[in-house]
């Protein structure tokens, strides 16, 4: 077999070639797929998966990628693109087939267990699915290797590089910060109620706003596009093919936060540099730093004022009787209400680490087995009492309300309070690096943070782990401290609290 | 190796699931895709089209065809499967690589330069490019194999079994029929207008139409879907996701009659027999065959008068302004309008087949290396004028026209005319079997003719030729009698001739 960069090149692309053909499989799946074709669907994606797997662990991609790790000759591009390859594909060869097919048979049968156990709202239904879940996540996590820590073994899957070690100090001093605040809040004299009960805004016009927003956020239309489906998701093909989707309702404005998020995420897949495209370093460092770019454009951009100040005027003329004599203040209170409630995307911006926490917490114990099943729901609503002060009136509103682990997904959830912290970070450097950048959102000028987190995010795509590229940017690493300052600060001004 | 049906089985499977990716891809690059991911969609289904081959000419599955093809104990439909997936693969493996690269290399060449030919409007500016598409198939014909016929080579990938031997004599006899009834229809006294020209149809109320008769066809919405495209199309990535597409137009009812012939596309890849699907039998035995399916819906039924006594209420309620103090009788003659003209794709039911047996008589000759390309243009226009009593004013309105040759697509055209014989012998054999057919027609049951085509023709899949089963099904193979017995009953009426 001839080791040359470009042959090495050449799998590389074929592998990103078939990741974007499962993507558009997946993507259609949620969006056009006719009802009845469910199943010849699943034949397709399985089919595609299996021959991605198969060329991944190929053993002559492991020849040309050891021959890579020894050759000085290549560039650092070149370098981190095999780097990258390797550490995906040593994570593939450690699973046997047999454990492959066992996991994939439990997700579906987990999958129907949890959507019975809801419809009978009792977690007992669930829970034998979940054991047979855990078992098996647990043997997969020894399969990747840790140092004891199996949990890390998952983790590297989503976050590559965090640990444990590193992150529960994290989430504890985040949670423990958080409960007093969410506390503080409630406390406050100035309430904010429910805003949206009985009003109604026209979904094509919400349409027509979600499109505008991605526009003016430099989102490339022709690069890209948005549909709608019942979940909102992104999916990169390719940098050059983003598909958003949205999920509009009448009785409320989430389709344009959905956007924003969504439109983060998209992003970050249209920014990857050109050099990269086709190639393992065409993808974000970290499930975490990507969700960094999701929340960033939801809520440090998109429920701040100064968004508002350009976007209200627009907002009322479109809406202009569910909006009726509104003012800024009013609609801005109302996008930041906090009220801790059971349902975690549901949230707002103070309680929704929160659950998120109790989540890392409950799923750690779970895969070191220190954790009787049986106990899970009431080990549930005991943190939620004590970390937001309710308690959720039965299960489906508790334990059985998120999907992920009814698909076997342990390891997930803390990249969602990751991106959190990131988004706050990353905001604060990209505030100190452009001039002006919120008088600018006042004036609808959203692109210049875009261009910035271009420059010093997104084209770096996977050249490095994510909190090096963090570090790089922001002077430091993993840090609660800017979240937490801007908490405070934003809801301070908002409950009239001095925090 | 395990030999056993099963695997041979799953091989199969495998090969129809690539297909119905291809096919996804394909849909989506004429639908959803953005505009600047053209290139990227390239990549994606050249690398999937080659995993495809790959899999294809793998000799382990020569050893399981093999293996199957000496075995007695298979059922009579695993060995049609067998024999089918045998002969698409005998034909994959005879063609050397450097050919298929070479041809699609000569395949982008000739689409860029027929494009930049009709631009300047000069046949010569396309010349060497499908001087080199002739090579290229030639020497892949000859890969093929044949009895000294070239063309047959080619003929067999769109026709399998259909040899010139065959073709020429019928396609010869249809050509000197259809001259001198053109000729008669145009001598008729009684006149048929421009019905359209200055009607306007609501494009939005035209799509609704369309889908209020695929639905009245039984074409399955659940298992299907419609969507726009610049040229309609239809594309089944498996029974249950079955896509047609339609263009709509202010300035004519096209979209109609594309929807009916895509749904008639539509219904056949629908109709195909459980036991069938994800095997080489859930397909036509022959493009011909698929075509008779789309032209029996878009003309024999769908330009008819029993249809349109049902619909045409229904079409004058739906566009009251255009279609204000039309009679049935009217709008039946306008959309049966007899005119020779220079565009195939715009051609009505008479002169049609003989746009068709020009391209097979001029094809014929590339092949043969009978015709010197410089001839090529005056050839073909001297036909026109033989065949249509028309002549080109320049190459665009001539040679230049389809797209088929500028993909090297040679063998491909005579299938539409074997389309429209097919489609008229089976419908006779409907007429005989269906008691009422067309007086259902009249009251808007259309589905007794799908059940019918269901039963006889869409369910037999790929286990016979399709002239095999047209003799089953009607009692004689290919023939232009009913064919031209239906136009002669059709238009003589219309024009007020006995013919």
């Amino acid at each position: 077999m001839e080791k040359t960069f470009d042959a090495l090149l050449a799998r590389m692309q074929e592998l990103r070639d078939l990741g974007g053909l499962i993507g558009l499989a997946t993507w259609d799946q949620e969006t056009y797929l006719p009802p009845k074709a469910a199943e010849s669907r699943a034949f397709q994606l399985s089919t595609l998966q299996g021959i991605h797997h198969e060329r991944l662990v190929d053993p002559r991609l492991g020849e040309l990628l050891d021959w890579a790790a020894g050759n000085k000759g290549l560039t650092d591009d070149q370098r981190a693109m095999a780097r990258v390859l390797t550490e995906e594909r040593n994570r593939a060869v450690k699973v046997p087939k047999a454990l492959v097919q066992a996991l994939a048979e439990a997700q579906s049968r987990g999958l129907v267990a949890w959507r019975e156990a809801r419809k009978q709202n009792r977690f007992a239904v669930f829970k034998p699915a979940l054991e047979r879940l855990l078992i098996l996540r647990r043997e997969q996590a020894d399969a990747y290797g840790h140092d004891g820590e199996r949990y890390d073994g998952l983790l590297e899957g989503y976050e590559p590089g965090m640990r444990v070690k590193r992150l529960t100090p994290v989430l504890g001093a985040l949670r423990d910060n958080l409960i007093p605040l969410v506390a503080a809040l409630q406390a406050a004299p100035r309430k904010v109620g429910d805003f949206f009960e009985g009003r109604r805004f026209d979904t094509e016009t919400q349409w027509r706003f979600t499109l505008r927003l991605l526009g003016d956020m430099g989102f490339d239309l022709e690069a890209g596009r948005q549909d709608k489906s019942i979940h909102p998701f992104s999916s990169g093909q390719h940098p050059t093919d983003v598909r958003l989707t949205t999920d509009l309702e009448e009785g409320s404005l989430t389709a344009l936060f959905s956007t924003l998020h969504e439109g983060g995420h998209g992003l970050y897949e249209q920014g990857f540099s050109a050099a990269h495209h086709r190639t393992p370093l065409a993808n974000a460092p970290s499930m975490g730093l990507h969700e960094s770019q999701s929340r960033m454009w939801e809520n440090l951009v998109g429920r701040g004022r100064p968004f508002w100040t350009h976007y209200f005027p627009a907002l009322r003329e479109a809406f202009p009787q569910a909006l009726a004599g509104v003012e800024l203040d009013t609609f801005h209170s109302a996008i930041n209400r906090v009220t801790p409630s059971f349902i975690r995307v549901e949230a707002d911006e103070v309680t929704y680490n929160l659950h998120i926490v109790l989540r890392y917490e409950l799923e750690l114990l779970l895969i070191r087995d220190a954790l009787p099943l049986d106990e899970l729901p009431a080990a549930w609503n005991e943190r939620m009492r004590r970390f937001l002060g309710v308690t959720p009136p039965d299960d489906t509103q508790g334990v059985l309300q998120d999907i992920h682990w009814a698909w076997g997904e342990f390891g997930y959830f803390p990249t969602y309070a990751l991106g959190n912290l990131y988004a706050a970070s990353l905001y604060r450097a990209a505030q100190r690096a452009v001039p002006q950048l919120e008088e600018g959102f006042a004036r609808g000028e959203l692109k210049p943070l875009r261009d910035w987190l271009r420059t010093h995010v997104h084209s770096e795509g996977h050249r490095q782990p994510a909190e090096e590229l963090v570090r790089k940017v922001t002077g430091q690493g993993l840090t609660d401290v800017d979240f937490l300052a801007y908490l405070k600060s934003k809801f301070g001004a908002l409950y009239g609290l001095s925090l």
